[in-house]
């Protein structure tokens, strides 16, 4: 398996500058994220009006100009989601969204923050009946009744590939748009997650609409909350605890950005990527003498 | 005297995003630096690869983008430089190269860095024989001998002014190009400056070409070392100590970019800019409720 240097997981303006700078570092860099680089930003019609070197831009002028940097650099977007990431000790294995690991030496947490927090059950259930990544633990419950929190019309697909799996699906989309799905057995439910309950195993999910009898329940955020995509991983409320060289609490392991906390500003996540990347060169420095 | 919202010290990255993300939230500012912006920006000939959203610019090609981007939010420089910033508990005075002071509830520092050490007396005679403002302290030498220690072409007006108050002065560029000098009582000095000597005041400077009789050493830095901008501020080496948030050890004084310490990059300094402005306008909000 490749070993990269750097695993870079997000493409808002954090996620594109760690990888720009960790590019012209000469480090063999992997780009998680979406081609269309960040939904905050392509949603943004009005003016950003201080984002120094781009005067009064939309958001979407704002995400062509950095696709067009990252072609001139020739950085590629991987289009999967990190869904779990192990510290190994001098290396970092990534559970991916298509049942993939991914290897690398260190890894820039830049996926952007998430609002609210875990349902209660949630973290309770985790590895018992609640999962994040639909692709890996499908087969788990083949011919089973599994229902589905959706934060996004992205998450659609793995939805479907449920709905091939298994027995019934059941899917709760968080947001406004129709969802389009393409199998019979998939029922949506216009109830709001109220809680994950059961015995040592899921059992129920409780909404705001009745109970559902479930086996386990898929949650499918844009960004997950990142004490669960990291196993050991300091955080503060949604916010990871980092020092101003963006270091976390785990060597090698870096975050930028407004998963870093507050101001979530564009420029101020462009200039922690920044800062996140050369402390992870540094850090290969020193992982490369000790070798 | 009109009190300022903020004045923004340095007109790099750091204190141009300062001062667009103020002006953006309706701050009164004062932005003093050059304009020119930065002399370290000028200067840079090959491209800069990772600044996110200006791909491969040169330093000047960034500078004019950043200028017209002041000028589309009517943010103009006012070019003189503050020798001394003092808190005074719920404002800041600031001393004016001009020997005019100016106030303002909060400041962001954002000179830049200064390389090296204060010279071996400089400490010790700040204010017995040592200043860094020539228009501010002539007075106190007219007729008599100074000698001037500077970094930069720009200071030689500075030098022209002691040139008709005092008796005579000895100029020592820091610098390359050939100094342009309009009194017959400037001599050009070619040693480095080693240490100022004195009893109770200065009456030496020692360089490398000999020593010098002189009742002060002027020292015109294009940065000062902050320790020595602001009475009372913590440091640590030549970097302003700060959190995340761009907060100092002194409230309402914030810094950004290189006098906040590593890495030295332009993207890292204006994302520095940006959340100091922002933890201005917080601080002010609070301030109001005081008040």
């Amino acid at each position: 398996m490749t070993r990269y240097d750097i695993a870079i997981i997000g493409t808002g303006p954090a996620g594109l500058e760690a990888a720009i700078t960790a590019k012209v570092r000469n480090k063999n860099i992997i780009l998680f994220g979406m081609k269309d680089l960040s939904t905050k930003m392509q949603v943004v019609d009005h003016p950003i009006l201080n984002y120094l070197g781009l005067p009064s831009v939309t958001g979407k002028e704002m995400a062509a100009a950095f696709t067009k940097q990252l072609e001139e650099l020739d950085i590629t977007i991987t289009e999967l989601k990190v869904t779990s990431v192990y510290a190994m000790g001098d290396y970092f294995s990534l559970q991916l969204s298509n049942g993939d690991m991914a290897e690398a030496s260190c890894v820039i947490l830049a996926a952007g923050v998430t609002a609210g927090k875990p349902y209660p059950g949630e973290e309770q259930y985790l590895g018992r009946g609640v999962s994040y990544c639909a692709t890996c633990d499908a087969p788990l419950y083949r011919n089973k009744t599994v229902a589905v929190i959706s934060t996004s019309a992205h998450e659609e697909a793995e939805a479907d590939f449920l709905g091939e799996v298994c027995g019934k699906v059941y899917y709760l989309p968080l947001y406004k748009d129709e969802p389009a799905l393409h199998h019979d057995n998939i029922e949506v439910i216009s109830g709001k997650p109220l809680e994950i309950a059961g015995g040592m195993k899921v059992s129920t999910l409780k909404t705001t609409e009745g109970e559902y009898a479930v086996d386990c329940v898929f949650i499918l955020r844009e960004a997950q909350f990142p004490g669960q995509l990291v196993p050991g991983l300091a955080v503060e409320g949604n916010a990871v605890k980092v020092d101003l060289q963006m270091r976390t609490n785990i060597p090698g392991l870096f975050a930028a950005g407004d998963i870093a906390g507050q101001p979530y500003q564009y420029i101020k996540a462009a200039g922690q990527g920044n800062t996140a990347a050369l402390s992870a060169v540094n850090y290969l420095g020193e992982l490369a003498k000790k070798q």
